[in-house]
């Protein structure tokens, strides 16, 4: 079925490591044409062969490949001559998009704040986006912290200074000597407070996120992304998170405690000048995932949710919503956060927004975070580009009509997710848990490291085991899935709303065939490619 | 000629603050169609009115605005339902556009090294990836270094044990007292030394990079884009770069001495210890434009890019050109540093790759420094996608067909030029410079800041001084251009191949009305937008 390459196209210079590791799993095929839920191989008649696609562009073609409706739009577009290099000018399906997404997320939020709308051209942008405005809108609020506390100091040396209070009591406690009268002491405690305070507004900014998190691999986001191998080796180039486990809102706290910062203001009360403590915005953003993609397919409680919400607000911390690979449907609702109660201050939106053909992307912030000089320093030549909106606006049109898009996604969902748990209730060995919403549901396998197989134990230890379970369903099951990317041993399915009865049936097929290989250790049948 | 926004599209949330600021200079008109070097606006009478366009989206468009053939490109892979979504398959398209992009820079390098691909969407995705990919490479030269100097500590200490060297000059020079006896004096001065080598392993990377350079905006790009207003407020984000005068070579050595960083090494000579130095790899990388686009159309020299070529080797650090606005042929040649003799480690090249209508990049990274690993920690799920590959090897074609495109480039260029020089000719005192190549050039306008008109004055002191020369060419010429964003006293010409004679005429009538206007003090025409 495979064709492989053959000399006249030379040697591999777009990542041959890459094709390597692929072609081990079996996984190093062509694909010819994509429809629906179909990415279709060339047979070695000439013919094509169907392959039911559950990875699905890993979440960016809900609606299906090449949507008649997107494809004709993109179409007319092209022959109208869209200005697609227009920057700097007017841009009125930005603005069209942006009016519809604040129309969804209010209907969603129950609220009717404005979101601003930052676009961008991949997810991976989008949060970076996000991550800059943020950064930004804390460099102000530092500034706006400082003038403050200078304030409260000039109020606090004005009051030393005209007799009306004393500051005997935090001259003590900051060890300053009163001897050589109150202005002196006084200008000596300020420069102990001074000092304190610019050292904590020298900090970097630290990130919350969780473990299990992927908000893509540009250079700042990919240090939000938990997967040690993504990450470390890049970890000096960007400022660094702190990665909260799973459902463990305790955990914000102690995180908390170790990195806050502190700085001290000069209050005046009782007549006697005193130090308060003012919370410094060391937290730039937390950083989350309604479902996580890569991490799994584990999807966020509304307890976990609230906790975070509660915390993010004690500690003014900004919470940026990654829903590039949840959202734009794939749960039934344009945000999955909605539906466990989140408020983003930040929403990050990719994949099927560009509707399987255009690339774009968009960063949403509510009104009360905006920050309008963010719009003077970040720009890009691709982004907000009539061809890529106005595909955009056609995505939202189908998903939105009759709400047929969404019910669409829960009963496709609700039929996969029920033949899941069909073999999970056949297989209890092999199959750990079902987990997921919508049409983002995920298969965890059992760990098979000390399985009884050495065949089997082989691919448990070869860290892609879940790629060679994908080998095996399209070489044997013409069914595409891929593993979640940082969990190999979960199988994640992301298919269109165009899923057929056939295709889930087909996939039911080879889960059971992959049980039952996995229950009889027959390890070398699922490593087919590696082996021969 | 300006259509505002009606009502009916509701608040701008959509970048209002920037449609503000377009507004003020008159740019915020909206453009309906593109073709060729033209954009169309829709006037009062329902007819569309020619602009003719010498931003060329920023350097996207150098075969101009919806080129047919790339359109029939573009329109024939979505009506055959190309497979835009086929991530971790074979991507042969990918395959033979990095081949096609080896072919063109093996011609124009003289060398047959391979260069490999990796694929992005933006060209500031493309610069975060040779950054992470320069990153990488680093942090395995640190190991590699780190090991080798544990092995030189043995092969001496082993030497030392066996009583065949003796180490009492070196223990003088870092003060360890040899009263404990060989061995318990050795274990202390390889203690002083791991100490002084490990602070150095842990001391972030530091980037080179030209003043005036731009290099994108995203969090780890804009800390190598020079720009202050850009740059510092997401300064906490992101390692820094230290930014080397224009032309002035004699910095690098400056900059070296005040930033390298030295390991020492055990090694045994004429049965002694001794140790040697050994540079540690804190740059991480260099990274430049061969002709700055946003800072003003400024061109590296040969002579500038041999210092700098020279420097990088001595001291290991990977060169990295940014081709992203003057590559892809907008000056005669797909790389427009190899005019200059530049041999980067890496290139960049984005922008017209997509034609006009897909968004796609590439790093290119030479074979000696390629690190394969890299594939496996970094990807995109919309990048090397077979709509964008194949769009670009279009223009590959279409730029490389019988060589017409680059003389056409050449041609053009020296009549767009020939005219700038013409009006700098007959007005001295307000044309500072015509400078640039082939169709990316750059018209420097005096400093306007004593101006005698208060008018003119106030245009120079808003910040915004070319975007309001902008505004009026667009307004009353009907040019569409736009200043050098770091650099607002240069307006930038980047039009494409299309470019007609009647064209370049419209923009000379606009200019020579602009400097006649400065001459006479008449600033509030050049305002005309602002003040009604």
């Amino acid at each position: 079925m495979d064709t492989n390459n053959s000399a006249a196209e030379g040697p591999e210079l777009a990542e041959p490591y890459l094709r390597e590791v692929l072609d081990m799993a079996g996984l190093a095929v062509e694909y010819v044409r994509a429809g629906g839920n179909t990415l279709y191989q060339r047979g070695a008649d000439g013919g094509e062969i169907a392959i039911a696609d559950f990875a699905g562009g890993y979440g960016s073609v809900l609606l299906g490949h090449n949507h008649p409706d997107i494809v004709r739009c993109a179409r007319e577009l092209l022959e109208a001559g869209t200005p697609v290099h227009a920057q700097f000018s007017r841009h009125p399906y930005a603005n069209r998009l942006a009016s519809e997404l604040n129309r969804i997320v209010h209907r969603e939020l129950g609220t009717d704040e404005p979101y601003y709308a930052i676009f961008a051209n991949t997810g991976a942008e989008a949060v970076e986006a996000a991550v800059k405005h943020a950064e930004m809108d804390r460099g102000m609020r530092i500034v706006a912290l400082g003038e403050e506390l200078q304030r409260s100091a000039d109020s606090a040396r004005d009051a030393v200074a005209g007799g009306s209070v004393v500051a005997d009591r935090v001259l003590r406690r900051f060890g300053v000597s009163a001897a050589a009268g109150p202005a002196a002491a006084f200008a000596e405690l300020e420069r102990h407070l001074t000092e304190h305070n610019t050292a904590q507004l020298e900090r970097p900014p630290l990130f919350l996120a969780l473990e299990g998190g992927f908000h893509g691999k540009l250079g700042t986001s990919v240090q939000l992304t938990h997967n040690e191998a993504y990450r470390t080796p890049f970890r000096s180039l960007a400022a660094q998170a702190r990665f909260v486990p799973w459902e463990r809102p305790e955990a914000l706290k102690e995180i908390h405690e170790r990195d806050r910062g502190v700085c001290f203001e000069l209050v005046v009360a009782d007549g006697q000048v005193d130090v308060a403590e003012r919370e410094f915005p060391v937290f730039c953003a937390f950083l989350l995932e309604p479902i996580q993609g890569e991490g799994g397919i584990h999807v966020l409680t509304a307890e976990f949710a609230e906790a975070i919400q509660r915390f993010c607000e004690e500690i003014d911390c900004p919470v940026i919503v990654d829903e590039i690979q949840a959202g734009m449907g794939r749960t039934g609702t344009l945000l999955a956060s909605s539906q466990v109660g989140l408020r983003g201050d930040y929403y990050t939106l990719a994949k099927t927004l560009g509707g399987g053909i255009a690339k774009t992307s968009v960063m949403l912030v509510r009104e009360t975070r905006y920050r309008r000089e963010f719009e003077i320093v970040h720009s890009s030549t691709f982004a907000k580009d009539s061809f890529s909106c106005t595909v955009a606006l056609k995505v939202l049109e189908l998903l939105e009509t009759d709400g047929g898009a969404y019910r669409r996604v829960e009963e496709r969902g609700a039929a996969l997710r029920a033949m899941l748990e069909s073999v999970r209730a056949d297989f209890p060995e092999q199959v750990q848990e079902v987990r997921g919403k919508g049409l983002m549901l995920g298969l965890e396998f059992r760990d098979q490291s000390d399985a009884e197989s050495e065949a089997v134990r082989g691919l448990a230890g070869s860290g892609l085991f879940g790629y060679f379970l994908a080998g095996h369903l399209l070489r044997e099951h013409r069914v595409r899935t891929f593993p979640t990317a940082s969990a190999v041993n979960t199988l994640r399915f992301e298919p269109s709303i165009e899923l057929a009865d056939e295709e889930i049936a087909r996939l039911e097929t080879g889960l059971r065939d992959i049980c039952a290989l996995l229950r009889d250790g027959d390890g070398s049948r699922l490593a087919g490619a590696a082996t021969g």
